[in-house]
């Protein structure tokens, strides 16, 4: 899908958020994607981010869903908006124990108070590619928020 | 409501099992509550929790009402099953800026294979107690996975 | 929770918005209780609302919690406003098999722009009370739709 | 996706479980799709599906991507086996008043116990084809429900 930018500095806006996002950092996730309507975001296993089973923890698995999401909708928003998540549901669908998660946030539907994405986040093994999770955002563009 | 137990150790094991997931550890929370069907768990804000307008990530919020449910799913299952998240809904209700949040997990339904549970997290400041999010959440009991 | 009305006229803008839902009556619901913040609906079991296995359609159960979590919404609507559903998230926790069903409506934060909303959904046999389902419900309040 | 089918019987299975629900024909429901791990369902848009602005009932559009969420699960399940909808969440994107909608039903992960779907719901009219919404849906198989 194409979408329409409704910012000059689109993309250094997402990159200046995702850098103030000091919960990004404190996961090790990183920026490795970012066009119009959608953005991906990696992170790596480690121990502090895993639950009692040694997987990564549902939470963080859905963390870095989440930032994609957001940050796939921002891209599309118009200066002088920031982004807030509204609400969203994510399926857990296999163990996430793969080296490498990557999350993959796209715009489904822009608009101009609510935005609709979805995440697919996928574990990047040796010589696999697991899917292991799929959820629907709901992104609130908040005028006079900084972003 | 009232829950039947199907564990002489469900209490222990759901306090090991907490100290087992690392995230928690990495995100500062701690378990304030357990009992038949209920936990608790507590964090406070910490900038490296925080997105980028230095409110609570939804991501963080959102792990500590993940854990709280599946933690309380926990306490009614069988010697010899583990819980994983199949998957859940949150609605962020308010900015998440107060100095604790407390999420509180509920068992809503239990059952052999699938538990459902709801959180609700709650932002506690000077003077004040703020909804900051629920969720539904929907656990998998597994044989055979340690908890 | 107390809820502050914004219309005075709010209760007959609930009752004739109900009725002039056709699906409601495709349906045979009833509007059975409204107060501010708070909507019940009631069906009963025919054949036309069944699945395959003579149950309600999870269809016809989430049909009646959508109108139910969005007409309590529309109690705390200012005039002027109308109501339409963004999005919403359903567990079903019990097989719905018995009589009637009543789906609560309750609203738990309204907002200007989006209204958040609960609704739970008991069966009622001769001697039984079941939840048969909950689901949580985000309402978009649209200017200049007539409701 | 290619799906392996574990019934010979999995295509007429499927078309009589979708004739045995009443629901779906008093919806004027039409099965038009059916292969391993897809089903489309379509319904004309005709007074008594609507709510009170003459556009689809948001209960009347999920019904009909529930079942083929339901069904495109139900395709891929051993015999002796029968579907139940877990849980689903749908957001609707755009309002659907379209003469026709169709939802399309994909499984996204088939499971033994779960199986995850979504259905994404599309408005036909004249000379447009608008997204009119978007489901992620829990589908869980029952062993001794005849479907």
């Amino acid at each position: 899908m194409l979408f329409e930018v409704r910012s000059q500095n689109w993309e250094q806006r997402v990159r200046n958020s995702f850098a103030a996002q000091k919960f990004m950092d404190h996961l090790g996730a990183r920026l490795t994607h970012v066009s119009p309507g959608a953005v991906d975001i990696e992170m790596e296993l480690k121990g502090e981010l895993t639950q009692q089973h040694g997987f990564f923890h549902a939470g963080a698995t859905s963390s870095v869903a989440d930032s994609a999401a957001g940050f796939a909708a921002l891209t599309l928003f118009a200066d002088g908006f920031g982004v807030l998540t509204s609400e969203y549901k994510i399926n857990l669908l296999n163990p996430a124990r793969q080296q490498t998660l990557i999350a993959r946030g796209r715009v489904i539907k822009p608009g101009r108070t609510l935005t609709i994405a979805k995440a697919d986040v996928y574990g990047l093994g040796d010589a696999e590619q697991v899917h292991v999770a799929t959820g629907l955002f709901t992104l609130m563009s908040v005028e006079g928020v900084k972003d």
